[in-house]
C-alpha cells in the first residue's frame, strides 16, 4: 500500500523559485572579473535563470543536452546553475585549470552544445574552440559592450545579449527527479577524466543534508562566501543549499588571494566560508602579516585535502573561527563527512576537542560508510584499524558517464581510493590515499600523518611526504618541504621535530627542499608528479 | 537521460540503523509510566526495533498491515516507530485522549491487527477491546511481571515477553519509498476522524527539513525533550529527525506537569524542547512560583495552536530561551513553517524581533504556500491581506485513508482551513481558523488577535474569543476568560485593556468568566464546545 502523500519530484527549479518567493531580497554579491562588485537578489537571479532557460529553448537544445561553463564563482554562473538544470538540460562545469587539450577532450566527450565562459578564460577558448566539435554556441559571460572584437571565435556572443531580450517568466518543466542535472569530470590523475552525472534527486537530497546543523549549517541567518570553485563539484553543493535556505551569498570571482578574500569577508559580513587548505594558508598569512581579525566569520568548511591540525588550531585560537573539517569526492556530490562535535564532546578540554576536530568527521545522513581489508572483509570502528574506505548512498555514483570504467561498485559500495580509520563515535580519519601510502617493509606509513607533523613546524610553508624506492624496505618516506620566507630550517632540525611524535620507523629518511610543490586543478598537491621528480632520489644510508 | 546516482529508497529503517552505527552510545532517557527513569542507547533501541520487526513477522502480519499504539512518549514507543515501519507495516498512533468509542471506531476503520498500549490506558482497552474486531494481539508495554492478572482482555501479553525471545538481528526489507509508513487520524471536531497516511519518502524528506537550522535545528549536539506526544502527528517528526542526527532524546512519559518536565530538563541537560502552548503555561507558572531558571535549555518549538506573544517574550527575557513558533497540521506530517529570524533581522531591536517571532514563521524547504480569496485568486504577500491558506509539497496529503472525503486538493493545493497573512519576507501569520473567525457586519475579527491581547493581561490564565449571534452585526465577539488564581479582574478592566490595541469595533462586547475552557485531545481549546455553550448568550446592549 502506498502512502497518500503528494507526488512531487525533487527538482532544482524548485530551489530557485523558493528562494525568489521566500527570500526575494536576500543578497547575492559578486566580485566580477572586471574587478567591481555586483549585487542583486535571489528574485533577480531567478528571473535571469528563467531567461537562461528561454535562451536554451530558443537555441533548440533538447532534454538532457549538455551546456558547459568555464567560469569563476559569480552571479552569472549561479544563474546558469539553475537555468540550465531547471529547464531539463545538464550543466557541465569545466575546470579551467585543466590543460587546454583536456578541456577540449572533455567538451567533446560530454558533447557540449553551448559553452559559457568568463573573459579570463578567452585564451583557453581561443585555443580550443576549433577542436570542440559539438559546441554550437560560444557565450562570453559579459555585457555586450565588453565583448572583445576579433576573437576569431566563430559566432561568439555576450551572455547579456544572449539572454537580455528573453522574458523573465518561464514555466519550469516537471520531469522524473532521477533525470541528469549536472556533469562533473574527475581530475583524472591517471587515464582520461571520467564523468560523474548527478541527478535532480541526488542534488536535492545532498542540499538538505549539506545544510543540516551537523553538515555545513546553512540557514537564512548566514552569509556564505564559497571559495571552493563552482567549477569544482558544485562548490560542494553550497549554491543549492543556499537557495534552499535563502542564505546570503558572496562570490569572490577570480580574486582568491588573501587580501581580496579578507576584504570581501569583512565588507559583506561573511559568517561561513568553504575551501581547500591552500587557500586558507594564503588568507591566514595575510591576516597575520597585517595583524587582522575577523568581525563576523564563525566557521569555515575545509576539505578537498586533509586540513593540517595546526591550521584548525590557528583558526580557533587566534581567529575565533571553527573549522568544519570535511571529506568528500567528485563521485559523492561531494559531501561525505563533516567534523562537528557531539553533545558528549562539548565539555572536553580544548586540546581533546582539537584531536576530534582534526579528523574528517562524521557521515551526514544519506552516506553509509565502511572500511574493509584487501579481501573485502569489514573492519572494526576502533579508531585504530585502517582500511579501504567504501561508501554508498543516494548522491554517490552508480557508474561513470557513458559507462566508462565499467561498474565501479563492489557489492553495491563505491571504493573511494582512500584509506582511513573510523572511531567508535563514527569519526572518519583519512590516513592516506591508497596510492600515496608508503609501504615500508610490510608496514604502512601514512603520508598525511607525516605531512601534518611537518606542517606544524614554524619554518614549513608546505610539505609533502612521498615514497621513494628503497633496496631493503621496498619504500621509505621522503619529506619534500617548501620553507617559509625568511626561515632556513635544516634537514636535521626537521627530522628531529618528528621524534616522540611518531614511531622511529615512521620518521622520513630525508628532507628535500624545493621552491614549490605542484598543485593540481583543484588545489591538491600532485604527489604523482613529485614521485616522478624524485623517483631516482637516493636516500642516505640507514643509520 | 537519467543521472548515474545510486538508486536507494528513502526508508525509515535506514534512520535507526544509521543512529545505531554512528551514534551507538547516544542516550535515550525515558520517564516510565512506572515512575522510574529508564536509560539506554540508540544501539539498544535499534536492536529492540529489530526484535519488534521479528515479532511482527512471527505474528504473520503482512506488508502494510496496521499496528496501533496507545502510548506516551517513551523508549518502547520509539522502538515501535521503527520496528513497525521498518519491517513494512504501518504504525497507527492513536490519541488516548479520544473518547473510547472514537478509539474503537478508528481502530476498526484502520483495521489494526495489533494494539500496543501503556498500562495507563488499560481502562480504555478494557472498555473497547471487544469492539475492536480486527485486533488479534493486545500488547501491554511493560515487563512480563507487571502484566495485571484478570484484565479480561483476551490474549493480552506483555511487550517484553512478546519481543524478548526474538533475536536482535534482522534484515530490513527494501521496498518502494512511497509505501505507507504511518497513519494518523485528524481529531475530527466535526464528522468522523479522517486518516493521513504518511509514506517512507514523506517521512524522510520531512526529517531532513525539520532538522535544518531554519527548522528545529536538530543535531548530535542537542538533547531534545519532546513534550508534544508521539501519539500526535509523529511528535512533530522529532523521533525521526533525532535518529537522523543522533541527538540525545529525553522522553517525559505521562508526567507533563511543570515540576516533572522541569526536573527532567535540568537533570538531563535538555537543550531543545517542543510542545503546545498550554504545556508551557504550566511549566512557566511552576518556574515562576519557585524562582527557577534553566541551565541548558536554549530553544523550544511551540505550535499546535498560536503561541501568545507574551509567552515568547517571557521565555526570551525571563528565561533566556528562544521560542521557535511553528505551524503545521496532521495533513502536513506536520511541519509547515518555523519562525527563525533572517540575517537582516538579527540586528533589529528586541521589540521588533519579537514582532517577527510572534508570527508562525517561514516555510521550510519542501512546503509551498499561498493565500487565496474566496474565488481562489492568489493574494499578495504584504503582511496585511489575509486569505485562505493553501499548501503543497511532498509531505502533504493527496487524499485521506480509504479515499474518505474525496479529493481534498483544490488545483493541486491542500486548503488548510486556516486564515492568514504572509509578509514580503515570507513570514506567515495565522489570523484565525476559517470557522473561528468572527464575522461582524461584513468585517472579519481575528479571534486569535483578541486572545493574544487578553493573554497579555496579568490576571488572565486562559482566554478564548468566540462569535455569538447578534441581531444587528450577525456576530459579535465574546471573550471567555479563566482568571489566574488569586486575581479578580472585572469585565470593565479587561475590556479597557483592549483600548488602543485594536480598533474599537474589534473589542469584544462582553466577558464571560469560567472555571475552565475545554481542551481537545491535542491540547487545543475546543471553541466548538464553547460556541455551543454560549449559543444563547445575550450580549449587553450596544453603548
Amino acid at each position: 500500500m502506498l502512502g497518500l502523500m503528494q507526488e512531487q519530484p525533487l527538482l532544482i527549479s524548485g530551489l530557485i523559485e523558493f528562494a525568489a518567493r521566500h527570500h526575494r531580497d536576500a543578497a547575492i554579491v559578486s566580485r566580477r572579473v572586471e574587478g567591481d562588485i555586483h549585487r542583486y537578489t535571489y528574485a533577480d537571479a531567478a528571473r535571469r535563470a528563467r531567461q537562461v532557460a528561454r535562451a536554451l529553448d530558443r537555441a533548440k537544445l533538447g532534454f538532457s543536452d549538455r551546456v558547459a561553463t568555464l567560469a569563476w564563482n559569480g552571479y552569472r554562473h549561479f544563474e546558469l546553475y539553475f537555468g540550465i538544470t531547471g529547464s531539463g538540460r545538464v550543466i557541465h562545469t569545466i575546470n579551467p585549470r585543466l590543460a587546454p587539450e583536456q578541456v577540449a577532450w572533455i567538451a567533446n566527450h560530454a558533447e557540449d552544445q553551448v559553452l559559457c565562459f568568463d573573459l579570463t578564460f578567452l585564451p583557453i577558448v581561443k585555443g580550443v574552440w576549433q577542436h570542440c566539435k559539438t559546441v554550437k554556441h560560444w557565450i562570453a559571460l559579459c555585457d555586450a559592450d565588453k565583448l572583445p572584437a576579433d576573437t576569431g571565435v566563430s559566432g561568439l556572443r555576450s551572455y547579456e545579449a544572449w539572454i537580455g531580450d528573453e522574458p523573465g517568466d518561464y514555466e519550469w518543466p516537471q520531469f522524473d527527479e532521477r533525470s541528469a542535472a549536472a556533469l562533473c569530470y574527475t581530475s583524472g590523475t591517471t587515464g582520461n577524466p571520467k564523468g560523474a552525472l548527478y541527478s535532480h534527486r541526488s542534488t536535492l537530497l545532498h542540499a538538505y543534508a549539506a545544510a543540516l546543523p551537523d553538515g555545513m549549517g546553512i540557514s537564512a541567518r548566514e552569509a556564505i562566501l564559497p571559495v571552493v570553485p563552482m567549477f569544482h563539484v558544485n562548490a560542494w553543493g553550497i549554491p543549492y543549499s543556499a537557495a534552499m535556505t535563502g542564505a546570503k551569498l558572496v562570490f569572490p570571482g577570480a580574486a582568491l588571494d588573501g587580501a581580496s578574500v579578507y576584504e570581501l569577508m569583512e565588507k559583506e559580513k561573511v559568517t561561513l566560508s568553504a575551501g581547500v587548505p591552500t587557500v586558507w594558508l594564503a588568507l591566514l598569512n595575510h591576516m597575520k602579516q597585517h595583524g587582522l581579525k575577523f568581525s563576523t566569520m564563525k566557521s569555515t568548511v575545509i576539505g578537498g585535502s586533509a586540513c593540517p591540525p595546526a591550521m584548525i588550531k590557528t583558526f580557533r585560537d587566534d581567529f575565533g573561527v571553527t573549522v568544519l573539517h570535511a571529506w568528500g569526492m567528485t563521485e559523492m556530490s561531494p559531501l561525505g563527512t563533516v567534523c562537528q562535535l557531539k553533545n558528549k564532546q562539548l565539555t572536553l578540554p580544548p586540546d581533546e576537542q582539537l584531536a576530534v576536530l582534526a579528523k574528517q568527521g562524521r557521515a551526514i545522513y544519506g552516506v553509509e560508510m565502511r572500511i574493509v581489508d584487501a579481501s573485502g572483509k569489514e573492519l572494526p570502528w576502533d579508531g585504530k584499524t585502517s582500511g579501504d574506505l567504501q561508501v554508498k548512498g543516494p548522491w554517490i555514483i552508480s557508474g561513470y558517464f557513458k559507462g566508462e570504467g565499467g561498474d565501479p561498485l563492489v557489492d553495491g559500495w563505491f571504493p573511494t581510493g582512500d584509506v582511513g580509520t573510523i572511531d567508535p563515535d563514527g569519526f572518519l580519519q583519512i590516513t592516506d590515499r591508497t596510492k600515496d601510502v608508503i609501504k615500508s617493509g610490510g608496514e604502512w606509513i601514512s603520508s598525511i600523518d607525516v605531512e601534518n607533523i611537518a606542517m606544524a613546524h614554524p619554518a614549513v610553508a608546505m610539505a609533502a611526504c612521498i615514497a621513494v624506492p628503497h633496496p631493503k624496505w621496498d619504500e621509505r618516506p621522503l619529506l619534500v618541504v617548501v620553507k617559509k620566507p625568511g626561515t632556513n630550517p635544516t634537514r636535521e632540525e626537521l627530522l628531529g621535530f618528528f621524534e616522540g611524535k611518531v614511531a622511529k620507523w615512521q620518521i622520513p629518511d630525508d628532507v628535500a627542499f624545493v621552491e614549490s610543490i605542484p598543485l593540481g586543478a583543484t588545489g591538491k598537491m600532485q604527489k604523482i608528479k613529485l614521485r616522478e621528480q624524485f623517483k631516482s632520489y637516493v636516500l642516505p644510508s640507514p643509520t
